[in-house]
């Protein structure tokens, strides 16, 4: 492990694969590397894109990823959505191929896989962005998709979130509207080249001078990622985000909510395995049996098995007594 | 409690109202009343309707309804989307008026409060459905936003779940191709007098084509809800996959795993309680500092408050001592 860790440090690419799969995978040994890597992270900004399916942004992504490029940074990318181009390897547009990127030294693409079970982003999204984050990127681009949870998710990891609005259907508005909006730092209108792409400007523009006073206009910026136009631009706004996130002290609150946020989440997960641990799968089946039947409700058989795992504790010092 | 029970029995909607709302604040005395009325529950078809912002899920909810109650049959509507119009009791198309649902007294709309911080659909959802099933509608609806999580978690809890598809933008089939497709059980292609509406249809049916031999291809049905068009197909089709669910013995399956993923759901939630007690605030907080400042590894710091829930209940009697 130690080697691995070592060739890590080095800056060895093949080794900050091997690590993101275990760390993915939530082995015990995947923890341990997390555990040695996590004080090393900490310094890279990172992005969350999010939209939804067709605003193109994955291309965008790309395109943002070649301008960081340009200016000689480095740039980790996340994908979390299973149709992103990133997962295929796929041309993103005339002027950004993913090839170019993926020979890219500076540039190292990861896609996630699926969410578990029981909601949210990919569970080891945090600490696989935690890992890109100690190898040493200067960015670390979040990519995921669809209006909803995941949008909320990746506001609280990524310290600027970009929200890609999509011209030409009118209804995108409906989206913000829910409250959306809320969690963008940045709003791009992509296919900016698209004829209602000034229309939806106007949209945002209105939508945003609905917000009550004193809160904060995240800047609107039309972009056509496909030839990454709009791009230096919008590679500046989020260098304004960060050093508005330094001067407000918003960084450090942003840091510690984040932090929050992972740890109960990881205790939640645990807990949850404890309760696997604690009631076999018979004793289990039994239980939601009588709830499917109507003879016990859900709420009552949940606090079943929480018991459980209080009692688990006592229970297996006696058994190794 | 009894007499608020007794009325809800007897079909009072007022009684139905409150009891929703302190099942929904979940309350104490709210999980009484789920507990009470829970083993009357069991008899409605329950249908999700899920879909982008702007596909017209709103206005298809509403068509339904009203097509329901020209059947003769009773409605129950949860709209879980802050955006809904349901929410704001908006007009929703030419022929279907919410006003008109509102008044009548086979209809009962209840528009549902935002998700917890940590993700997934409104926690109470599952419960207040449950308790509109107790009451004795003939079907409770769902309707939920956004391509992603939700939509699966709708999978879990509706019997039949109908994913609303938008024409115009050639752009959704990413999203279906997602996978988000394997969760529908009906698929319909809404604003039918779009003239993209018949090539959304083909591209439906090439993508349908392509699943695994055997697999179900869930029906693609025309509408426009605005006009309450295709609303008699759907109803039809509803009814065909209920028979369906019947036969294949599926609708025991779901009902098993409903009930798994709620039982376990709500023992999670508990057991996140649970850490807040276990734990006081500034401890959280202390251990939070450290990980924000990277002197800890998330992981670490989850499992501290995991053990400090299995030792809480022995130190909660010592303290009783």
């Amino acid at each position: 492990m130690d080697d691995l860790v070592q060739r890590f440090l080095n800056g060895e690419r093949r080794a900050l694969a091997r690590i993101i799969s275990r760390v993915e995978n939530e082995t015990p040994e995947g923890r341990e590397y997390l555990r040695a890597l996590f004080p090393h992270s900490g310094k890279t900004h990172t992005i969350g894109i999010t939209g939804g399916a067709g605003s193109g942004k994955s291309t965008l992504t790309g395109a943002l990823a070649a301008e960081y490029r340009r200016r000689g940074k480095t740039v980790g990318i996340a994908a979390v959505d299973p149709s992103s181009p990133f997962t295929h390897g796929a041309i993103l547009g005339d002027r950004i191929r993913m090839q170019d990127l993926a020979l890219d030294p500076g540039v190292f693409v990861r896609s996630m896989a699926g969410r578990g079970a029981l909601g949210g982003l990919a569970p080891a999204i945090d600490e696989v962005v935690s890992i890109m984050d100690a190898f040493g990127f200067d960015y670390v681009v979040i990519e995921t998709v669809g209006a909803g949870q995941d949008e909320v998710e990746i506001a609280g990891t990524a310290l600027t979130t970009i929200l890609v609005n999509n011209p030409g259907t009118g209804d995108d508005i409906q989206a913000l509207k829910a409250g959306i909006i809320e969690i963008a730092d940045i709003l791009v209108v992509n296919k900016a080249d698209h004829p209602g792409a000034d229309v939806l400007v106007s949209q945002l523009q209105a939508l945003l001078s609905l917000a009550p006073k004193g809160s904060r206009r995240p800047p609107i910026l039309k972009t056509t990622a496909t030839r990454g136009e709009g791009m230096d631009a919008l590679a500046d706004a989020i260098a304004a985000h960060r050093v508005e996130l330094e001067t407000t002290g918003q960084l450090e609150k942003h840091r510690a909510e984040d932090a929050r946020h992972q740890v109960l989440s990881i205790a939640r997960a645990i807990l949850l395995e404890k309760i696997r641990q604690a009631t076999p799968e018979h004793e289990l089946q039994a239980l939601v049996d009588r709830v499917a039947a109507r003879q016990l409700d859900p709420h009552s058989a949940a606090e079943e098995l929480a018991a459980a795992v209080e009692q688990s504790e006592p229970r297996a010092i006696k058994r190794r007594v």
